[in-house]
Order: structure tokens, then C-alpha cells, then sequence
């Protein structure tokens, strides 16, 4: 049985990254998915019209990553998604490189939580999402 | 210009929904682009011996129909999507029909903020989801 | 229960649009579903040697968009699709920006028939695509 | 250069068919592609309520295997898609094995063009698709 980290094997501070290059297919199969066609995701012309001059990732793709880290890499299978805080603070645009991290901010040994930041940044160093996942990592191998 | 709903044109209590039957291709397809491989949610003699006894879906997929609603219906395109705060509250099971639901429970026209109430639903009428999006609509047509 | 608009509530002139830029993955998912291999589509050596020097989308997928605004938007759900002509008219390029139309041209309420003319347009406003759908609404809400 | 049949080598009679079973796969990539998520495609608790049942696929994704024969097989590569006339006669419903048949019907050597009776047929030989297709098929090799 493939299993995560439980909570006595994490420390304040341990992290994990991942990093994807976000390309128009990634974009237009969420779309699929999901059924977002917000034309600011599929629509080349509109979007030239907006503030950012051409499509953006959809924000709660970006979002993917994290739980990607979380349910893989830390603390891995086994654990519990319990919740998720976002703030979308810049746009993902179509071929930018996004660095998703997670770290360990808060262990609750007693009621096995355990809370992470979660950031995203893009190949600038830009954070374009920030926020906290509350955890319940798997309790024994 | 397509755009969606100015503050304006928002009542406490407006709401929007969508459904969708969440297929084994949703869940494949979302694994691939995000890379989040958990055994739960692709690894079917894996998650036999789970909690849940069958691979489920990923959490963070079943939030991308709350994001679909708030950027094509409710309030629409032209949004700047400010954050969200998730609950995971039950799995969703590959098969299940999830119902998203936005509804406008606050509203601050000086700063032009908007917070919806976003649950999903199960075909049971079971919440598997359930949190707040905070939104800035746009601001003319 | 979701439901369309019943012929009553609509009247000559009446339209619905959507807008997609059509990628590559577009193409090539649609390639995969239907098995239209044809190498205008998916073969960009040979597409160089062709009239138009790049790989086309197909024109069935094109036609999707009307399909899409006529079953989600006008009539949209509880209509049922009798029949369709069309008329290819120019090539979409991968890339290309297509606006979808469909507009009520006909109501036939004794036979609750509704007729509507069908067009596509790309970003130079050339119309690649003419046609007309022949619908029967959904009959009660 | 691959090329299909010119109007020379093509007479009255000719035909050409292929088979594949629609998966729900293909019904939830092509509502993927096209933004076509009617709830008779992608909702199986509202399809329940629906007078056939079950979900239904796209007719316009049955149509697509009409265009794929004509592209790849009869004329094949080269032939320039005219215009096509559909009749839904019957829904396709998800797990149905669907053979697509085009046929010459009417051979214009003046003009270069050839009307093909383009037909889809379920497991149990009922026509679920008829129509015409026009079509100019390649001059030379």
C-alpha cells in the first residue's frame, strides 16, 4: 500500500515544488472539463481586448498544482484534503512556467492537522497564488 | 464585448447552477494536467482497498465548476476572481452528478466586492463542497 | 428540470452567439474522435504543399459551435435537432477565432418548428460557414 | 503528395464505411471541444427524467464520422468539402456502435462535383443519420 508521510515524520519548514510549463492544451482541455469557455480563456480576439492582452490560465487550474503536490509529494497518499484558501493575486498567461510549493506552517500532533502554505510563482518569481491547505496526513504505514 | 454582470445588476440571493456528471475521462484528463498521479484517483486496485473502496475524484477538479459558474454565468466575463475558500466535505465518486451552486450572499458597491456562497452537491443532495468566492464584477458594459 | 425556450417565448430575429479561438489540440482531439485523419488536418508537411499552406481545422468541428449555442443557448435544453444544412464557405486555420451564430429566420407554431439561420464568422468577420438548423423546441416549462 | 479519387475513378455505387462504438470518452471530449454541455450529453441524473433515458451523444459528433470517411476514404485527401445536408432521425445513445456509409449517388464530370448519400446506422441496422454531402473531389494525381 503506497502511503504519505504521516505527521510525526513532517517538521515546520519541510516543503515540496513542482513546476509546469502552462500550455494552450493545458488551458483548452480544463476548459473541456470544467465547461469555463470564459472567453478570456478561449477567445484570442477578446482577449487582446482586455487588460492583459491575451488569454490567462484559469486561475483554479493553477490551483491543481498544489493539490497535485499535497496528494503526491507532501504529505502523499493516504491524506485527507480538509480545505483549501486562495488568493488569486496575478494571471497565469498561456506558456508561462509555474513553480507550485508547499510548507509545512502548523502541525496539530493531537488532532493530526496539519497546515500549509501553498504559493505558486510564475518563471518571474512573481507569487500569482498564494493561500493555506488544512490537512489530515495518513496516520501509520 | 462580451461582460458579465456589474455589481448593479446583483441582488442578495441571486444564484446560478450547472451539472455535470463527473466521468472517469473528467478524472484521467485532469490527472494529466496537473500531474496529481494519487492512487485514489487513478490506481482502481488501489483505492479498492481505501476508505472509499473506489477512485474518487480530485477535490480541486469538482471546485473548477464553482469557478466555471462565476466566470461565464454569475457574474461572468469581465471578473477579477479575488480568492476562494474551499471545504472538501465528502468524495465524489467517479459516476456521481455534481450540481454547483453560486449564490450572492454579500455585496460592497464602494469597493466593488462581491462574496458568493459556492456549494456542490451530489445527486444525493449531499454537499461535497462547500466555501466562499470573493469577486470584483465588472464595472461597466 | 433545465429547460429551453419554448417557441412562444421567441420571435423572428432572436440570436445567440459564442466565440472559440480554434487551437491545435482542438483539431487534434476532434481528429481522434471522429478518426478524420485526413492529412489537411493533422500533417503540416503536406499542408504546406496544399492550396491554403497550413493545416486546416475540419469543417464538421466548426459546425459543433452552432450545435453547442443551439442546445445550450437558443432553443438549449428539451429542443430536439431535426435537421441541418450547411455550406463551407472558407477554411479555419488553426489559430483563427470563430464566432458562432444562430438566429430564428422561421416559427412554425402550429408544427412547433422553429427554423434559424446558422453562420460562422472568423476574427475578419469572413463568413466560413452558412447553414440553417431545423429545430423543435422544448413544449412547457 | 497523398491524394483521394478523382472524379474519373469514382461511378454511381461506390461506397465506403466505418465503424466505432461511441464512448462516453468521445461524448465528453467533444462537448469539451465544442462547449457543448447540454444536459442531455453530460448529466446523467438529468438525462433520466428525458424521454430516452440515458445520456445521448452529440448528433453532430455522429456527423463527424460522415465527414471523416469523405476526407480519408471516398474522395479522400484533396476533395474540397462543399456542403452538407443532416437529418437527426434517431439518438445515438452512449455504448452504441455506429457505422457511417457514404455513398455516390450523382456524378457532375462538367463541374467537378459528386453527391454522396451519406447514412449512420446503430447495431441494429436502424439509420440514425441521413443526409447528402457535397463534395469536388481532387483533379489529378
Amino acid at each position: 500500500m503506497i502511503i504519505g508521510k504521516t505527521i510525526d515524520e513532517m517538521e515546520l519548514g519541510d516543503f515540496a515544488t513542482m513546476s509546469k510549463t502552462v500550455s494552450e492544451t493545458d488551458v483548452y482541455m480544463y476548459a473541456g472539463i470544467t465547461g469555463d469557455f470564459n472567453p478570456a480563456h478561449i477567445d484570442a480576439e477578446y482577449a487582446k481586448q482586455t487588460f492583459f492582452k491575451a488569454r490567462i490560465a484559469h486561475g483554479m487550474l493553477t490551483a491543481g498544482f498544489i493539490s497535485a503536490l499535497l496528494g503526491t509529494k507532501l504529505p502523499g497518499p493516504g491524506t485527507i484534503y480538509v480545505g483549501q484558501e486562495l488568493k488569486f493575486l496575478a494571471p497565469v498567461m498561456i506558456g508561462d512556467t509555474i513553480t507550485a510549493k508547499v510548507e509545512v506552517v502548523e502541525l496539530n500532533k493531537e488532532k493530526n492537522r496539519v497546515t500549509f502554505r501553498t504559493t505558486c510563482e510564475n518563471q518571474e518569481q512573481k507569487i500569482v497564488l498564494d493561500g493555506k491547505a488544512f490537512m489530515m496526513p495518513p496516520k501509520k504505514k
